[in-house]
């Protein structure tokens, strides 16, 4: 049997939910994994993000399966419409497999390393045997991932599929001194996360030089540096973050709340 | 030898606890546990609970521990009456081993799968040689836990024992036209969880009609679906949730927010 | 070969970070680790510790570390200096192995346990081939505490160094009747915990008496007893707490709150 990791000894599953930490939601997945896939390696992605933000939860996927080695096996449960006609899927990548619902939570992830193929989840043997409406983390996508952990053949859990949904990053509109982007982050420290890349910028923006930055009317001056801790405490900073994004901080200041910024306001940069 | 899991390459041990995650409280128990048994899978339960809520870690215990393999040892440290008389108990269930006070916090979960034996922790030789007044989930329960894990009989840490400490889920009043039941839990998502469950209502409730929902004065009428989603976002719903029991929730929202609904409340559910 | 930690079959490596749960940021530490150290077991200490807070990180790694197996890695990423030029450090105690900047955060710990030697991290061989300024955590010290973990000597990372920064605990004053201390901690219960500890006040304070304590001009009256549970729920005391410091608690309430109080405020005690 070729199962698509049934030659390693400790698979790793990670998994990614908005279940929060105070419930017994999470800890009834971990249980069915170890139940079914007893040598599996659970290791928590995040389960405090934004309830239901499956924006959110397809960008932090995409900035952590990629340092997991080859064959992790990434479960996720940002699923909003549970027990509705969505679809539940198992993506195959040119690195990584995931489990999901096919609400786009997977698609960035997936848009990073290469798609090899999708197949429906349908076969009830791969399910526990009663399945509620309610939590098919627990009864659908957490016995899936374990018998893909325990070697199962992707291809066994129902029929392949050639398109899933798929969510796109916006690109930012550049000229020679303007910048206009879009927020797509806010991490837990206040930092705000743009859709600008390094390798955009990279002709445009000079370390060391002065920008004028405008987020919802507010607009501030200030330096572009290589990192937070090159201007003092409680200035701004824009710095290229550690995924390569044009981000807005202040350091060891929460910049979110400076701009009163959330994930879609635009963005204008603009060379002093 | 014939101890607990002496026969298990990874026991699995889980961790429940309110000490939250911003200490190194946690952190000293596994550190304990896994100087005592290197082989041991710790499994976080949760560690965000309500401080000192003893009936609400019950209740996950009870929808957490089912899910697990046999014979995984549950360390359940809820405890305010830490360093006073009441006892510490090993409970052998049929299904699992719990460790932890006995001040109810492990009864609905032996309430469901049986009750082997209880045994007192006594015997000092499993305890850490400093036991302090403020931390026996260091000193005490986690080593209590490690040595279950390594293969010690439960009849080992000390005399065995009739009774623990009992909590019941209350059951609600049911007519025709008329249930009168009690909030047993709310969730992170706001979900409002009752003492109703499936098989009491599945004569009286029927899928898609509307029914009148009374919670602290605050009467709403909503339909009775089968998942969140068949409502439109922002909408009540009353559904049977993932552990048999009827919920009220708001598809994507906060029913918990609407209602001002604590665990206690009485709720009432009328049909239309 | 004579590596650290090369003979553990399944060596621990800690995680102890700011940067919370609700980001990529963990878990992109956590898949380099794996992709490096497959046989590593990963253990959380904290990661909801206040941000760029240096001197909560040192207590609470000085109070989960030494419960930790000998050989143990420690890896510390709480790092406001991020991408300036302060140090990268491989600290060797007595017991564990510390990975983390040169910031004072490891000191405490290693202030107990004892130093054998420091070795800053400098060969590229051992970081991530493209090392940002912002994310240390993942691009050098997650990889340099896995390659600890399997095995590389501590002196392949760089050059030894005689010192590293040392944060202090400071010292009460202590006379018959009168105890002056500062608050070092406050954990998540709202116990304030002190720099007084058990060994100072042994001769001067009696389990059972009362207490006059000032904490930013509040006085209160409170009886110094062997836990919380010896007096009413709501009732301030004095307890010694499980690493042996003083500390000002409410049963089952929350005494930060009561008194306003912070790290680093001073606190008096005097004989009634």
């Amino acid at each position: 049997m070729r199962g698509y990791i049934g030659m390693l000894k400790f698979p790793i599953i990670t998994m990614l939910t908005d279940f929060g930490q105070r419930d017994a939601y999470v800890a009834a997945m971990k249980g069915t994994i170890l139940e079914l896939a007893p040598n599996a390696k659970i290791v928590d992605i995040a389960h405090d993000i934004t309830r239901h933000n499956i924006i959110q939860a397809a960008f932090i996927l995409l900035n952590s399966s990629r340092y997991f080695p080859m064959n992790t096996i990434h479960l996720v449960v940002v699923d909003p419409g549970v027990g509705t006609e969505r679809r539940r899927i198992i993506v195959q990548g040119n690195r990584s497999c995931y489990v999901g619902p096919d609400n786009g939570v997977l698609s960035l992830a997936i848009q990073e390393e290469g798609l090899k193929k999708i197949v429906l989840i349908s076969d009830r043997k791969y399910m526990r045997s009663n399945v509620t409406a309610t939590f098919e983390g627990r009864d659908i996508f957490a016995p899936a991932a374990a018998h893909l952990a325990q070697g199962v053949p992707i291809e066994s859990f129902g029929r392949k599929v050639d398109r899933m949904m798929q969510l796109r990053i916006s690109h930012p509109n550049i000229s020679d001194h303007h910048i206009s982007g879009e927020i797509i982050h806010i991490d837990g420290f206040g930092n705000i996360i743009t859709n600008i890349t390094d390798s955009q910028i990279q002709d445009l923006m000079t370390i060391g030089q002065q920008y004028q930055v405008t987020i919802n009317q507010t607009i501030k001056t200030m330096m572009y540096m290589k990192s937070y801790g090159y201007v003092s405490p409680g200035e701004l900073v824009i710095i290229i973050g550690s995924n390569n994004y044009l981000e807005i901080s202040i350091n060891q200041g929460n910049a979110q709340k400076l701009f009163n910024a959330m994930t879609g306001d635009p963005i204008a940069i603009i060379s002093q």
